[in-house]
């Protein structure tokens, strides 16, 4: 097989049409879409994962319901308002949603799964929302809009496409996303809707978008708080005609979850930094995922990022608060390939080049626990003034 | 009995004598006392609590070791230098220090605990440490020198001093404590040494530090990082001939460590507000514990104090991903007495009063879960801009 990155998003596969409007969500003004819908022109396949917080917004509550058919044509998003802790009505309105949307595209309200963003705790204008669908044109090239509509305080609109040849013919995966706050793996606070005009079986579907999440959305991590809205969803509608094995499909599918997961971190709340960290040599899958987790979510690591400052005593603590098990007189630390750590204490390498890594936009910063043969890796972000700022309140 | 607060912070318990010196441990300037040494003028009875931190720096292992007997009768600290991932050669420093205290004032090394903290995985300037430790001079008027000559980046020194009047005579409590970074609950980067001059046996002084311990210095969380250096050090020397009833004396170890955690948080880096979150009417007291510090230690909750808004909907997203029983239609939230959130909706009290708590220098954050009868409470801080300035690194 061989795989390409191609344009469309949500539109690159066959058979897809997406579309955004503006409808004012927010505050009654309308400055920008804040609605966007993403729908198959023939009955699709579906599979979804959500936010596991206990706190889970309306959307989230019914689309869960509706995907169990493992049918739905269409998702209906909005940014502006979560609708989230918004009691019955909050549900109320989410199925008014879907029913509008169902309404516009001719489609059963069941098929109709809904996403939003935004503030907590407010009604959704109902009236706005209803207007706002209304106004909704999907076409073939409107993927873009659709990216763009869901935006927060995402800095740049983000979506993915692949196209895959196979001995069969072609296949497309596409992807739009947005994330930027309360970014921590089980999700973040973050919506993506996936298409693909792959044939794929239903438990198949279920089976590889969970692992494909697993590997990508799951592994990111900007603040540590996990919302209460997160969701990916994948349509498969089968157009193309082509059953690709599954191996292919997986390998498509974690090229686009993957580059829009990194889209996600890179477009953090005041992030200047993109960090890899990887905890290998631990005793088990659990102890490296814990330490390489305790290592992301730590504040004092994060800000020391921010100065580009390499403080590998900050990272040696986290893992040691983390509970897994480690011989501290055992641990390596590394920044890309330079040593900072070994056997517990400072390795040989001059500051000075263990700034210069922890200066560059991107590195990675690998912990070597030498127990056993576990790793895990999750991708994070520094923690800068900038951040507080954004998230000061209104 | 009656309980008041009295002058000399360690000094002020019969007997106890502490002195300060500078030796320049950071870089080799004496701009300031970094070095300490708390001492009883007759045996003591010890007792002790330290990190639960896996990576533990070499004092708190030499200290750890030396308590074991309950008899010590010196405690020597250092600020500067925390002598942690220093290896083997780190443990040697620290037994060198013991020694240079016990040559200095005439004791057993094994009666000497010592204390380090400052910058990670550099090691002690031990020539400087036992210039500085040959230095001390303690005397009864030395607890404000020694409380100051531990600060790192607190920016106040931190001592407290209790008298209590039982029907047989006075018996004093008294305490010096350091703060400021690495502030989380078992323990906080902190240190503290508590004297006192009640005569208490020495199972029940372990038995009552612990209980004591639990509820003020492991109740604080400034950043979520536990240190590798923690350390809270309690010496007996019964000096007042007074043994009080074990109630009276925690209640008035209580009062030394409540007030001695307190000041640590409000000395936090960067603080600007004093936040004591409750969580009651959960399923258990590990749940209570659980959601009141996901609340304590969310980075987005901490920024929107800072920013002085009651943002309800992070509070109640921090409770979902903490993992503890819940239903989301019961849960209530007030700040202060003023109700944020009823059965897990925005409750009717206009925001701009809400603001106003947000907005004040201390306030009372409530979660009532209304399933059980289980409460906690933590004390914590904002997350502002000037702590994530003051952790850039060098």
């Amino acid at each position: 097989m061989t795989m390409k990155k191609t344009k469309g998003g949500v539109c690159a596969p066959l058979g897809f049409l997406a579309g955004a409007a503006g409808c004012g969500i927010k505050n009654g003004k309308v400055l920008r879409d804040d609605i966007a819908v993403v729908i198959s022109e023939v009955p699709a396949r579906s599979a979804a994962t959500f936010t596991t917080n206990k706190v889970k917004a309306a959307p989230v509550l019914l689309s869960a319901a509706n995907v169990k058919s493992g049918r739905n044509r269409a998702v209906v998003l909005n940014s502006g308002n979560a609708n989230a802790c918004t009691g019955r009505r909050g549900l109320e309105d989410a199925r008014a949603m879907a029913a509008a949307a169902a309404g516009a595209f001719g489609l059963k309200p069941a098929e109709v799964l809904v996403c939003s963003t935004g503030r907590i705790g407010v009604p959704m204008p109902m009236d706005r929302i209803r207007k706002g669908i209304s106004a909704l044109k999907p076409s073939r090239s409107g993927g873009a809009a659709a990216a763009a509509a869901i935006m927060t305080s995402d800095t740049f609109a983000k979506e993915f496409a692949v196209e895959v040849s196979v001995p069969g013919g072609k296949f497309r995966i596409g992807g739009i996303a947005k994330g930027a706050g309360m970014i921590d793996p089980n999700m973040a606070t973050m919506l993506c809707v996936l298409t693909t005009d792959a044939d794929v079986a239903g438990p198949e579907l279920r089976k590889l978008l969970r692992e494909s999440v697993a590997n990508s959305f799951n592994r990111i991590t900007v603040d540590g708080d996990m919302s209460t809205n997160d969701t990916v969803v994948l349509l498969a509608n089968g157009r193309s005609g082509v059953e690709p094995p599954a191996g292919v499909f997986r390998q498509a599918l974690d090229e686009v979850t993957r580059a829009l997961a990194r889209m996600i971190v890179k477009d953090g709340e005041g992030v200047s930094r993109f960090v890899e960290v990887e905890v290998r040599g631990a005793a088990s899958q659990r102890d490296a995922r814990a330490a390489a987790e305790a290592i992301a979510n730590s504040t004092l690591v994060k800000c020391a990022w921010a100065g580009g400052d390499p403080n590998w005593g900050r990272i040696l603590d986290a893992v040691g608060y983390s509970g897994v098990a480690m011989d501290e007189a055992k641990a390596d630390i590394f920044y890309d390939k330079l040593a900072a750590v070994k056997n517990g204490t400072a390795a040989k390498t001059p500051f000075e080049k263990l700034r210069a890594v922890a200066a560059k936009k991107a590195f990675k910063v690998t912990v070597d626990l030498r127990l056993g043969a576990a790793s895990y890796y999750v991708w994070t972000t520094d923690l800068t003034e900038e951040y507080v700022r954004l998230n000061l309140g209104e």
